[in-house]
């Protein structure tokens, strides 16, 4: 479900404090792979505080990151895959009955992405449950649609496929809003938080979290639009650097992000806010990434018995 | 979800009693009109009796056949349209509060019925619940999958949404097999007995009815498929009568439809009996036909206020 | 083929000379139909002149636009389906076999409208060449691909299948990008010099005209996406309006619609120039736009006999 | 495009005509690996005597086959790319400019081989002919559709693209029909005669051959769907076999397979006779399949520099 939010990934609210100090409750760790180019950074918070500074809730944010998520040779995506499983295998810890939810609209094509992992996963729940297979993991999924397709909440929907079905674990694949081109289509985020929107500007969908769901949630994205108001406010960076230094320049950089937001939110007519921007190559990167994200899952069943 | 029984039909089931008479408890009744060359048979089954012999639940079961449903020409679909919307009209009485399920795999053509009908709904529920909009029918919709794409019963699926979200009915849109290429395609059956699949051969999946969840279930199925012991079943007659009159005739006249279907079956292997019939032109069939149903559902919003 | 033009609209070029006054050239009528609130604009240009201060080449450019393609009330469609039909006819003058080519990438949301439109077309070129029926016009159709997915430009595949199947015409359908999100998705535009990429800024897809397909080229396009320069140049309007009149301003001011909108693409950086911008319902907007021009075309076949 | 052969398969020609001794003219060797479970049958028909024989073309047809390609786990699919790739390699010689051709129809599951494949190549040509790359292979891709989409017969397509884009070859995949449900979906067929559907019974489609096209042409084929009139003729066996020696056995017996096959097409009713049998789990057959027979043609792109 495409988000209104400047921006749904930790690591870019974390560069956004543009500070090098500690922040007390955020802790921040990278590892870089020199070999594959790819990139862990595993962000922590832990008191309400760093929550309330970082605008997230409090748990932890894993970034994988790769230059070569966006090329399309599928050798590449080998590395990204397999680091996505050991961190998905460790957030499940001794769960073992998932379920995984493609949250967002088939029909739109950066908002495919959960539908499309759905539709590659190898599902067994039905198979271990009539004795046809032994695997470690037993995996059920559901595309639940959007609410213009569905008329109901996707909270309504998982939650009663949960009631029925009693999953240890829930797992979201959804698609997120960067506040910045440079991530988009190649950065996968896992959070052991779920979906839990904050307070700001955008679409206000309820949150799929262990406290609305009843079960742990663990929620996989990956940015695939930016929203119009995080375009506009990176042009007028851009316009102010180039009139130089006058009244209007000081009024901007007197503003928080935050305020810079609004701002170009104000800026963009009202019928543009329900726009997201989007590259034009978006179906390949979407397959691709979907790709990934389906075989990291799929490598649960094969990884140990 | 593509069945393998001979017929999913009330109406080839009622033929193939192959009598004149009347049977207790089956009460049949035929419309034709003229005008648009559509053919209205509604059977009432109101007795044990008459369900044991007939090989379906209780309830009443309307046909809506066509031969104009095969035509490629839009005004065609009018009347059909128009003769199921009043028959679901009735059927829905006073019940207001709709879920429609889109039953069947998306991927396979003839079995995509159902989740054509529901990506052309226009779903209602949730601008009723924000006030934006006043309508005599409150209707949300949901494609719940297949069990080797969800690895859970659809059954699991609905029972969960239908307890969440509390409508008053249910109607599952379904793909069904025919025992006749007559009617491939151009009839659509619409039951209040919901889905129970017979004691007969073919799959075993559980029943969506009032009894398992809950709510009434209302059924609209069209056939697309023919199951391959139908056709083989078929060829048999012509076979035989091909070769004149001798021993192996006459002992297959001696048998029963339902041992024939049976001997049918054990001829083909076993891999084929999970295997459908399905004409060339399915796409262009079945892209028409859920339109069909998918504009009689949408006029029910526009029927009065 | 998703172009990144400022605006493909006849109709917004020449709103945006912003200027009373009749250019040579360029002939503009309008027609407004109270009773179904649709607006029809025929703009004609004549003369080189006309061509170079438009932007445009020579040709006629009807622009039909309807408050009500947004809405999803298939009744609404019926008069914007029935203008197209009609300028459609006109336009193709006594000419009877017609190849309609849907331009566009099948794959991303905005830019599938051509391959959409064709899917639904009633094509009757093998049923004539059969002698199975006799039709008023000879349709085939093609939806070519873009280059990313056929390594082949669109110009090729086309030139090919017409050297080889002699279409007297050629009508192509493609998604186009407006300047401004009102008349996204709401907007149909009917022009007889096919598509003729200007000069400008963006991407140069080489010309699908007369002069390089050999048969006459008819352009039916419908605006899905908005550029990012063009969302940039818009916020900086409402920007610099709510900072008051100062040097910049006064500096933009000075700048022709051109070469604010050159500033606007060097604003974005340059990963930007490829992206476009849609809105987040386009899924539910192209199903709808593609079903009222395939109609209007389908509308040719049973015109006369 | 789905024919109504009995079968499209050399190799099931061949066991057909049930005998050990030499065909003259036909050449039969067989390989198989013991490693992974994969069988390559090259049949090499070198004289018209063997092709009215056997029913084809002379010309080499290569068959892998393999168990596993109906298993779901990625892995097994390896050895099946990698066969695929070399034998295709060699075929191709020294031939560097592809044209790869998604016959059938995307729309119509067991149909949409051709298209899918198409969909997951790295095509080529474009970035070639820009001097973005350096290849060994310059692909390009096209699905021309069916008739019934286009109003085109495939062969006018090809013809104007290849006139066109000029490549020295072309490859096309497509779905084939086969006689017996053993080899469906896990079967590859490759011949260096291109299509040339025999003289015998179902639909005429005219031949994608050297001499038709004026290029090389190489099909890539998988059995997804078995006629009807093959599905009655086994059941015949069976029911013969049931009720032992007589008359109408005996009858049958003095009949030769062509024969057996036509009469099993006079049984079926004509509307049958468009018919195709296809699994219920098609939808998954057709993914894993078609990304095989991509994952080979791409790796040509790898393969030396």
């Amino acid at each position: 479900m495409i988000s209104m939010q400047r921006t749904d990934l930790a690591v870019e609210l974390r560069e956004e404090l543009d500070t090098q100090e500690m922040i007390p409750g955020v802790h921040v760790s990278t590892k870089i792979n020199r070999d594959n180019d790819m990139k862990e950074t595993r962000i922590v918070i832990d008191s309400k505080q760093g929550a309330d500074r970082l605008g997230k809730p409090m748990g932890t944010y894993i970034t994988i990151e790769s230059e070569e998520l966006r090329c399309s040779d599928e050798d590449y995506h080998e590395p990204m895959s397999e680091s996505l499983f050991r961190h998905l295998r460790e957030m499940l810890g001794s769960k073992r009955r998932i379920l995984i939810a493609g949250l967002g609209n088939r029909a739109v094509t950066p908002d495919a992405l959960g539908p499309l992992v759905v539709d590659n996963l190898y599902v067994t729940r039905h198979l271990i449950k009539e004795q046809i297979l032994r695997c470690s993991y037993e995996i059920s999924a559901v595309s639940p649609g959007v609410m213009a397709q569905t008329g109901m909440e996707t909270q309504e929907i998982l939650l009663g496929v949960i009631r029925e079905v009693k999953p240890e674990v829930l797992v979201v694949i959804d698609a997120l809003a960067a506040g910045n081109s440079n991530r988009l289509n190649k950065t996968i985020q896992l959070a052991d938080t779920g979906i839990a929107p904050g307070s700001g500007v955008g679409n206000h969908r309820k949150a799929i979290t262990e406290e609305t769901m009843g079960v742990k949630v663990i929620a996989v994205g990956v940015p695939t639009v930016i929203s119009v108001p995080a375009i506009v406010d990176d042009a007028m960076d851009v316009m102010l650097e180039a009139f130089g230094r006058n009244g209007t320049r000081q009024a901007m950089e007197s503003f928080t992000e935050k305020e810079r937001y609004q701002l170009a939110c104000e800026m963009v007519e009202p019928y543009l806010a329900n726009m997201f921007v989007t590259p034009k190559n978006i179906d390949e990167a979407i397959k691709r990434i979907s790709f990934t994200i389906s075989e990291a899952i799929n490598r649960l069943q094969r990884s140990y018995n």
